[in-house]
């Protein structure tokens, strides 16, 4: 059954993750021969900065030029770590043009572009496969395009970001305000010095998009995802959440409407309830939560990023690309016949946490109880608290549209005894 | 793309999961069509009981001639879920033989049988898939051979048995004792009117072996998998476990040797630290911890059992293996490259957690710690207890061979001071 000539790999980009796959090709050199049924080597490897010294990477390997390494056409398959739209893309399609599959780890470049990538995969009759750009180690792309490909996926849950689930643990457990969190954050490593596209949500919502074209085999694209980062959540938020015997984590949403007709796709931070199992996700960890028609609540958990995690999903892809290679066919592309329309944020139904600076009169509760009625947000609990004539109004509603809550929020502000909405969070896993 | 020719299935068994398996074909029938580029119809369902009403299957598709079904010669892919020995390996194997491929539930068998069955399968060139014979619904297997294919596994710990899960629980929330919680189980559907297979550990070693396999490329059968029950579980067990910050669950744990050149494979129950993930799985769920090299800790949590949560798994591998069909190949068979020995109890490394009942006199506890000196087994805390002459002593160690455990404990009887050994229970996941 073994076929002697070795499969070749081109590595584009030689940082964090790349190094580690070339590092674990070498050393495991002898296991993926087996697993793959033929060797597999390492034909090159492109890099911004060839100067840098690279254990373990013979120095011919190395080029900067990764358009002609793509173009050699002797590749099997082009791994992609470079990360970021181009070059990636370029070097993706070009890639499959001469003959290679492609294994990728880029989130933002799937989520953008995955429609077209995947078009250019299928019509060179090559693989596209891409575990490792969604929650790092943790089995997940497979899962729900294989695993899950009898069912019926009604919603994903996760946590798919490790820095900002770092921040919030650390703010939950230690009573710390955002930006002290975040200072421990990055100086543990945990945080880039610029931590915009994972605080904002930016990374969360590449990997909702993705996940939620799986799962609803329908096109869903990073614009398609309602994105709202945690910069503002606050220690305060923390302390109503823990009444109400909730945290609150940085959750990225894809959901398949009541009706089946739809799906919607979003990030934003939320309370979840302590008995929630993504409750307990501690750290940098990342865990995502699949309910299905047939089997029911599944939960997959692990580390979500890192070089050697995200290494391990990229030689997962790999050696299961090699074997389709070997074996003439390709694994599953993309499945987007349902062509489901994505809802706006609007439309999305969920129950509100909302805390408001209100006036300590007689009738205060009586009018903001009207308005929520007049936008037929329905109250289930309201706890109101108060001194020297300013209170707090904390309200939690039944479930509701997000439309109907904007509307209500909206006309709370302009009411007189309504100081002031001092946050507004929602409120899911129950 | 689509072909026209639709793939036949054959359904062996339509008990709780075999009917769930006929519904979902029916009720989704588009969806699976769309997926797996063809449409997908039931051709025969076998049953031992002929005249019972089965809703949705046309009674044309019925008989009791399974043999005859699996080898009509138009079938495409063999559904087994009647579990057990014979005939489901008499018919798996005549299946392939006549050009089927197969999708099977069945963990005893493949437990057993594993071997034999992959090696009809790929003479015969044709799959076979077993997601559903561990852990129902959770996607494992597939993770297992596919996505850490290009890592290294160490460990696979997991509680494998809902039913087992349930009793321990409830034991645990409520102080039940074993048979009470028995018998609540048995009352609300969780627990066989015999329930020896979950309660003595039969199922839950199947399961370790089938996982074990396939996480280290070894064959590990029924026979290597070590395995203690939970009968003799005590509320006073529980007691102990929660003065240690612990819970007790029956664990299927699979381990390679530190020195990497040997595995092993054991059931027993355990106390592991409430603060492992394990220990907050509830009720009748399943989840099984893996960790490895590249990937770290990875949990995979759900339903294990139950009709619609099984079929999910069932449909999966029938979805992959009718895709491999269209496609003209097969997906990963047995990888038993590794075949590494399966090592016996006495090798395994663990803690212990002893409680002897001793005689209230100077000098027990020096006897008794001598003991464990001249077995090389190193004590990590001492608690001692006593009240009229009599004592309870309770011992916890640090890492030791099961041979040098069960050596101590052999000594510790002979003691005159030692009345009794109360219980011996090893500690997992720390």
């Amino acid at each position: 059954m073994m076929r002697t000539r070795p499969l070749k790999v081109a590595l584009l980009g030689c940082g964090v993750v790349g190094s580690e796959v070339a590092r674990i090709m070498t050393t495991h050199a002898d296991d993926l021969t087996a697993r793959i049924g033929a060797p597999v080597e390492l034909a090159g490897v492109a890099v911004r900065r060839p100067d840098r010294v690279r254990e373990g990477i013979a120095p011919e390997l190395i080029t900067t030029d990764a358009t002609a390494l793509v173009k050699r056409g002797d590749i099997d398959v082009v791994v992609e770590v470079i990360g970021g739209i181009e070059p990636a893309r370029s070097l993706i399609t070009t890639a499959f043009e001469h003959g290679a599959s492609v294994v990728s780890a880029n989130k933002a470049l799937l989520a953008q572009d995955g429609a077209a990538l995947h078009a250019a995969a299928e019509q060179h009759g090559k693989d596209l496969y891409y575990e490792a750009a969604v929650a790092g180690a943790i089995p997940l792309v497979r899962p729900l395009r294989e695993s899950l490909a009898g069912d019926k996926i009604n919603r994903v849950m996760g946590i798919v970001n490790g820095t900002t689930n770092f921040i919030l643990d650390k703010m939950d457990s230690t009573g710390a305000g955002y930006q002290e969190a975040l200072d421990e954050a990055t100086a543990l490593g945990y945080a880039e010095a610029d931590p915009t596209a994972d605080v904002e949500g930016f990374d969360a919502a590449a990997k909702a998009a993705i996940l939620a074209g799986i799962a609803f085999h329908t096109r869903v694209r990073l614009d398609d995802v309602y994105r709202e980062g945690m910069t503002e959540v606050t220690a305060a938020d923390f302390a109503s959440a823990k009444e109400m015997g909730c945290t609150i984590k940085l959750l990225a949403i894809c959901e398949r409407a009541e009706d089946g007709a739809s799906v919607t796709a979003r990030v934003h931070p939320a309370m979840i309830p302590l008995s929630h199992p993504l409750a307990s996700v501690r750290g940098a960890y990342n865990a995502v939560f699949v309910e299905s028609d047939a089997a029911g609540q599944l939960m997959f958990y692990g580390p979500g990023a890192g070089g050697s995690p995200t290494a391990s999903a990229v030689l997962g892809d790999l050696v299961a690309v090699c074997r389709n290679r070997i074996g003439g066919a390709t694994g599953p592309g993309e499945s987007a016949y349902a062509a489901l329309p994505v809802s706006p944020m609007g439309d999305v139904v969920t129950r509100y946490h909302i805390s408001l600076d209100v006036a300590d009169k007689p009738g205060v509760l009586a009018q903001v109880a009207t308005v929520f009625a007049e936008h037929g947000v329905s109250i289930d609990t309201v706890r109101q608290s108060g001194k020297d004539g300013e209170a707090s109004l904390v309200v939690v509603t039944h479930r509701a549209s997000d439309a109907a809550l904007t509307g209500t929020v909206e006309a709370l502000r302009k009411l007189d005894t309504v100081r002031g909405v001092a946050s507004i969070m929602r409120v899911e896993g129950e």
